[in-house]
């Protein structure tokens, strides 16, 4: 229960691999991967989509279509993009991250629309430009978390007036669709660009999705290629996501019941750890002594969960995770909960 | 009173340039840039330090020579690094920026803590590593707030702890200094790394320094290089540095004693609109309803000022303005604050 | 026939894939993977590899990882680094290339000694640092030709005495190997790092290797997260790679006998046109009077075929085409060769 | 006799620096500024130009803002630019440099043709586009050469045709038109772009300039902010730029002269090992047989020469030696000569 990113291709998943039609798609010729870049673009409701080997690489070449260099992109302190990438907007793009926090609550949307720097650097050669404004769905160091529908409209409306691009770090735009109870376009229609990926609830083995208008896509497809994310006959794996979009979709809601299952349990054994209100998909955030130390103990009793911050557990729910499991995790992990101490 | 960057040699200064003795600095061979470099060195309590034509450059030699590509520097979300110097650490250095509100307060020093990355890449491939904590002082866009000494010193125990470098964009750390009643090198040894400036409050046409220790000076110079900031005979534009440095530091006094004057002045006017207690150096923040219109309604009574915000203005006193013309500015734009509304 | 990047799963390795064991390679936990970069590193004389998804990343992980950031690369100027990798050791790593003319012959190895610089930068602030010299076997633009072991034997030694890097741009080091009788590991070990492809003549569909010692390959994946390389469970392309490996090496040589009977059947047909002897591996380059127009024609005679110039057509042998479709392609060619007209 | 980059400024320099007219260069207010600006893109017969720090700056600039990130620039495999810059243009431009040895002769112009890479990346996701071909006149390394007219024309006409940008790394351009006996605009305008300099013939303290059409100079001053090369009262030094502009431009034909008697002198004393036919400006090349050892020699008994290869002299006469430290050289270097042995 470390992450979702653990997944194993199902049976069907890998009958779909061994038998997908191929050609080289450096070329744009594998019919397997344009099938599922057709699908995912029109599923999120735009024009076109580039398949990627990883969610970093989705972020950067979207990202990097919409930023030039010098310019900014403006997200939250405890986005991905800036956390988990290694700086590579900067290190290989060039582009600045500037980061606000609570971007997606509380923070005051007027204080939102003061830090984005827009007009152009013609008017003022000190003054850098925010380019984009990115925000993550749900939000990973957050446990999870849903943006609310109608901020992200706001958010849109206020990125538009700024002329600034409004992208999404879907990684797990999925989840927050299910958990919303509203189709994948209805979100993906808010952004101009998003990032989606194909290997964490979905259970595909590889590969993401660039998400934009097509001269969007085109330019991304050439960040694709300079970073060595073309890949050959790379329908096989093409092939695998495709069956994921296709027949994993509706089950993450199994996910998001296991993990509001085990939250309550968690939340029984040793109150105030655990806040089950707030765990909205697939995810859930513990609060414990020393993750460290308690990763390890966990670890010992056969269940791997993992840490994100030095007192901070996450625990996830995917698809190798079944009704037995949860049980079998939540015993385990209450009893260590009960016998463990919070910081402070 | 736009800002303290428009300030014109003196006859002294321009003397001391005219008669400077010179060599070929790319050669390491001028005496007037050696003279002026190790003055402010030991000025600082530090090493070494090198000449560099602008507070941008000297930022970027600075701090890129404390952190690698592909690292993060933590600093305010107001700083001039990441505000006025165009993306440069990212554009040119490769070097991610992650902000922070309040750095300087009200933000929690455990807070702070809380956002320095500092385990080695080698723990855990996928989370970038914090490499340098950056602060400013006085701080531009806050008005020239001094930061608290103590606060600063409790900085350095964090950053050492963390093994990471605390670096001070000090364009203006004099009038910190004279404002705190205390020698630069009591604040200059606080940090491992500086930049400051001899073209603002110190009057010199051109020049800013990178300060710290011997090696870490070293490789600023490869990075100067680099960005082409070696410069010839350029003990021409030392000799006035030294001159600033060694005739006008005391006189930043008087500086700060007109801005509090001024700042009076305008809060009588227009209550509310000043805040005389927080003019603690030569910037005084003036909240407008519209900053562009009162520029432009202000130059035309003679009155240079300029914006931060567009509803803030920053008005800056300096070696140009004497006590006549801070009377006469008062005048004009108590008048037009008594005249213009703010926001809201 | 324009290239050996088109060729497609054949059904052993479809049924190596869909049984591949998995698991998540960000965590390293992925056999398939780790058996691939074990089985890889042993055939070519090295301590480590690392698994990426193209031949582009494998170069920039492989070079960036031996070149810090302003240092220079020098390299052949038909190098396929140069010329097909969108320029992405300088936009994405910052370091430069330098080429020379003629570097796997006819360039005088003194020659070539002259231009490493490889003093230290403390020794000339001025002058860049040669940090590697790279080569490319075979060489794709000159037509698949193989470099005399003795050559790269003495380059090494000279790169050796100046402290600078020998890689091998090796995405078809395996008909290099074929073409000369040796083992791979014979050429593997003369080089300090290689990249290396299972996509083009071995068949995979997907995938190359980052060669060398266990700390170069270290920061190799680092370089490959932080671009996006880092896929979840690529066992099942890893699978791939390795049944290419096992089972496709020796049968590169099948390759390189048809491209010597097409070479020979075209000089016959249009004697000037073709050099034989310079068909060392499994490709063939053509002169024609103008390659778009020739490229078109062939097409619609039914035989793909590229052009390196707009002169220049290159033919490849591989996989996909067996002897008969060697003989039709031969009487294609020929008939409009013998029609068509060279330049000048 | 190391560098024309050691003159130190004259008195008239000097006094028309002391009394220079100056503003903020940052708001474009200096006035010294602009009119040295407005005077050498005359003298060039171009729009616009920008004052920068340096001529490593004054490349950059111009240079970036003519090169997209991920495109190339074509230069000789000796340039400056690659030689003697630090990688700048890929460490922080992200643009990549291809060399080729003789562009300036005797490389045959349909080579040089044949090796731009200018048809737009859409046409070909893999293939690097050229957007510059740079050329150094007079070229440094090859001993001050100038460039016949003739050739760059017919340069131009080639980059234009191929829609590239012909830059002109021109630090001494003001001696080749002086060689040729045509005004500087007659060379100027054969150029898309140049970076000139001021101190090096020309004896001013600091300072470059990038020259070329408004919009082009408009992106070069971004460039030039974020490197930090934007400078406040820069005038102080522009003066001294304009001074030497208007007073020592012809005074390049005593240098010469100077330069071509010390070479006779030379072959005189040892022949074969200088070329007086190839002295055109104001630099001399000397082959000798360890150029390290030599140059201690030459300083042991008063003369400052450099080296430019492990084996090769090359001696600069400038502003601050005359008629009579010319022959003063003459005699040291001419018994040095005669009792040092050249290579093999």
């Amino acid at each position: 229960m470390r992450s979702d990113t653990v997944t194993r291709p199902t049976p069907g998943m890998r009958r779909a691999m061994a038998d997908a039609e191929v050609g080289d798609d450096v070329y744009g010729e594998d019919p397997s991967v344009r099938a599922l870049e057709e699908h995912a673009a029109d599923l999120l409701g735009h024009e076109a989509a580039a398949f990627v080997p990883s969610g970093t690489m989705g972020n950067f070449c979207a990202l990097r279509a919409a930023a030039p260099v010098g310019t900014e992109i403006v997200a939250d302190t405890e986005a991905h993009i800036v956390t988990y990438e290694l700086g590579g907007l900067a290190a290989l793009g060039g582009v600045q991250t500037r980061t606000l926090s609570g971007l997606a609550g509380p923070l005051d949307l007027a204080d939102v629309a003061a830090q984005i720097r827009a007009h152009s650097i013609g008017h003022n050669y000190n003054m850098i430009r925010t380019s984009v404004l990115a925000v993550e769905n749900t939000q990973a160091r957050a446990g999870g978390r849903v943006w609310p529908v109608e901020r992200l409209e706001r958010l849109r409306a206020l990125t538009d007036d700024a002329g600034v691009v409004l992208h999404c770090d879907g990684a797990r735009i999925w989840n927050a669709a299910v958990a919303l109870g509203v189709p994948p376009r209805r979100l993906g229609e808010i952004f101009g660009t998003l990032s989606v990926c194909l290997s964490k609830g979905l259970g595909a083995p590889v590969g993401s999705l660039v998400v934009g208008d097509a001269a969007h896509v085109e330019q991304a497809r050439e960040w694709r290629k300079r970073l060595g994310g073309g890949m050959r006959q790379a329908g096989v794996i093409a092939a695998a996501g495709l069956y994921a979009l296709r027949h994993h979709l509706d089950r993450l809601a199994e996910d998001h019941r296991r993990a509001g299952e085990l939250a309550a349990t968690l939340a029984d054994a040793a109150p105030g750890r655990v806040e089950p209100k707030l765990v909205e998909t697939n995810m859930i955030l513990v609060e414990v002594g020393d993750a460290d130390a308690f990763v390890a103990r966990a670890a010992e009793r056969g269940v791997l969960v993992g840490a994100v911050s030095p007192t901070t557990l996450r625990l996830v729910t995917h698809l190798d995770v079944d009704d037995a499991g949860i049980r079998r995790a939540g015993d385990v992990l209450a009893r260590l909960l009960a016998t463990s101490r919070p910081t402070g």
